[in-house]
């Protein structure tokens, strides 16, 4: 992080002059704390990415805490600028993710699948679609590193189903092959 | 792309011995030929990338071209390593992409679309879901260029609804918040 | 793109805040135009990089329209910062690149051919010379896609013969070991 | 990572054939089980880079799990290749890290701290000396994910009083600038 | 660099075991010695890149020595995938480059100049047509540091006239907008 | 480097107005006088990165020249960004560097050195610790070349023994496993 006279921006965000620096800018607290997962998913996450956590910028790295009710989960999404590792900390999780398609047209999108108990890692490549699963009787909580100090995350069924405009509804419908009333209650639970 | 004694590798693929290098292995012919769009979506994405066209290796692009029939789909997608943009030849194209989720929980993930007449370009950022649908009466074409030599492809339906083996019932009923009959029907259409 | 208080930069281009990004800064319309190639070397580019289409920034990746009247030639240019296709889309394209100084001395630089017809793509590795020429009796035109947002462009006899100021001519005659004739003679054409 | 016939290297590491590839590439378990502290730092780092856990093979990320004895020392070090997060789990840490030399000679380097207690992160910028120290009564432990798959680690003392062979006598004296017994006694800590 | 059972490639390049890693792996002698200026251009160029100095690899640095007889050239080149630092060590250097085209098509492309004297640094950046010539009575010699542990050189006037096989000759004489005996005069000093 | 209206900023240093630049932007005269090495290490660094030398914005490149006095030492440090080249333009200098830590704990770090006479060159790999000594009886002097425009350096000495506030005397006595006098005396020589 260089100085200059006036301000300094690094990738897109205002970089601290650094005389004005402070082990706080490096810090960030509270993530003991589990999140309300008291939703329809039952499942809550808790982000440090640059916007909150300006010690982040220029170093390529980011983390979240995430929380699962019993059954809670954490949907089918990815990240559009990161590879991530989630590490099991509390309770038994289901996760997965699905690869690219296979460049034979015969071949299908392969699910890769582990249940995780407390100590245990699952890797997801960045931009592939994955997700967890709390299918144990507890509360359980994980904690995620991402390859990026802004990965982004796309919720498949927000983006699809629930996007401000709605996609075209003949879109969807070609798309997932079934009657446009299968896709109009779909569209109805984002609303 | 340096030489060694035996072979050389170049992020994962072999590269030739220099010497040995042609002309052809820059060269990729045959893309005036319409894909074939007689299949349920209406559309056929013929891809060069680095696979099938050696001389991308270490280039960081490839290409494709699509074709739609009247009201043929290219359906909701993503491109884990790429962005792209979309140039229409032929045709006139319904074009969208979906933001990543947004960081204050009451706003919706953003559509921006366009109409594409011949001529318009339309840029995907990296990792987003977009589609392009053909919305005339003709067929319609076109070209698009990708950031990356490797760009991968993630067609949401079949992920989703159409991995091997399938997703679990209850992560999808979850996470698309419907009943199991909605799901079984959606994972109906891509057996 | 981040967001901050007051405005964003992203490689050196000012990121729009977020909320006020719209469809059509990803949106080029008009690359259906030919362009004027009344001009001596009867060619024409029309660029769509990130200071014209600024929805660009970030996502390394540009594209020209490229517009040839016979016998019209894109001359002897690189890329500082891309690597390039070329899809040839109407007319025939004689097409070239000229590979890096061997370590060889005894080995010259090769050349690399190829006649383009309407389908065909040739690749031009990131900053080596290369040139298309209109080898048909119509006008012809491609469209090329680049792996940068800011590619750049040099194209060899402007920038060597034709530059402000000019290069001294001792240096010229001496790089090309001809005459200092020859060398005025080639500036004037620049002038 | 691609497929080629024989073999597939990406970024130094032999990449599987795809259709090998299961999903117990991308898991790695165990990390619930507490490191070994017996030893006379109090501490123990257990490492799951690309070495060990190939899934992260081109993913750009990795992870430890860090233990403590009470007043246990994760000693001074640095990671020539990666930034670092640590998530302090349980106890208590003193963590800190040192900034680069200034350019001004009359300001020193900074150190920049933070008391640790669980839930809370600090981040230790790439190439930067590093440290935690366990200042509660009871075990600690802390997660950490760095911005590599692989970061590699220099430990300060180790590197400095214990290489094999030992560093030149009379550049230790003249860099710390203290008598040559007193390197002597420090070297004499490493053998 | 890290090791597997066989070998190792990193950036197409073969990477030793690192047990079989020696200091004579980062060592590259003998750049004291002056290169032999007894050719037409009077410069010579000593290369220590990746493919002579195995060290570098993965490091993304190389270095030259060039050697200048009085009234000697290093002619217009460029390096497609470095920027270059110039150090003049001995005599009197006339040094300069050239910058992309301006998107305004009446303003030329800039050439930038300095006289080096011994301890004068000037820099080239990517992909930019850069020359010395040694304005001085006496010998020159530089050293320069190149951001690329395998830059590549492409020697305008060679790639342009001398290249195996030649640019068709209608190409040539368009593009310099000259009589074509006047290229092939420039071709016969590169055959 | 792009053009805004206002202002631009590219990897967190402005970038002049392209209008603006001139040669001198990529001139950095005067590394030909030696620098001031009566100091206690006997050796003087005069760098040159992008805080003194606009020019290398973007360019991925710096350099420094480095001066020693007989038995003057450049002591270990590290560049935590950067790769590093040093050749030897006179006197006789003694350089070496630490790999990182062994993944088998049986094996210690290796030192890896070598003798430079003038026209030698090392290569000190990106984040590695490393020194050099002049163990000839005459002055000495080095130029290198690093792959960052801002490499940063972290000398050992005076990060570990000489921060500002100190690192806790706890930590050092444990993680050197000696006595706190010890530490005391080492930490009293970079007050």
């Amino acid at each position: 992080m260089a100085s200059v006279l006036l301000a300094v921006f690094v990738n897109g965000k205002i970089c601290k002059d650094p005389k004005m620096v402070s082990a706080n800018d490096f810090f960030f607290p509270g993530l003991n704390k589990p999140g309300n997962t008291s939703n329809p998913l039952g499942s809550m996450v808790t982000l440090a990415n640059v916007n909150k956590f300006p010690g982040l910028n220029t170093l390529g790295i980011s983390l979240v805490r995430i929380d699962y009710a019993p059954y809670g989960l954490n949907p089918p999404h990815l990240h559009p600028r990161a590879s991530e590792f989630l590490f099991c900390v509390e309770g038994t999780l289901f996760a997965g993710f699905v690869t690219s398609n296979p460049e034979d047209p015969n071949v299908k999108n392969k699910l890769f699948t582990k249940i995780l108990y407390p100590g245990d890692v699952f890797v997801f490549p960045q931009g592939l679609i994955h997700f967890q699963y709390n299918v144990g009787k507890t509360n359980a909580f994980a904690f995620a590193g991402l390859s990026s100090q802004f990965p982004g995350v796309n919720t498949i069924a927000n983006a699809v189903f629930g996007s401000d405009p709605p996609i075209n509804l003949d879109v969807l419908t070609k798309a997932f092959q079934v009657d446009a009333n299968v896709i109009k209650y779909l569209q109805a639970q984002f609303k």
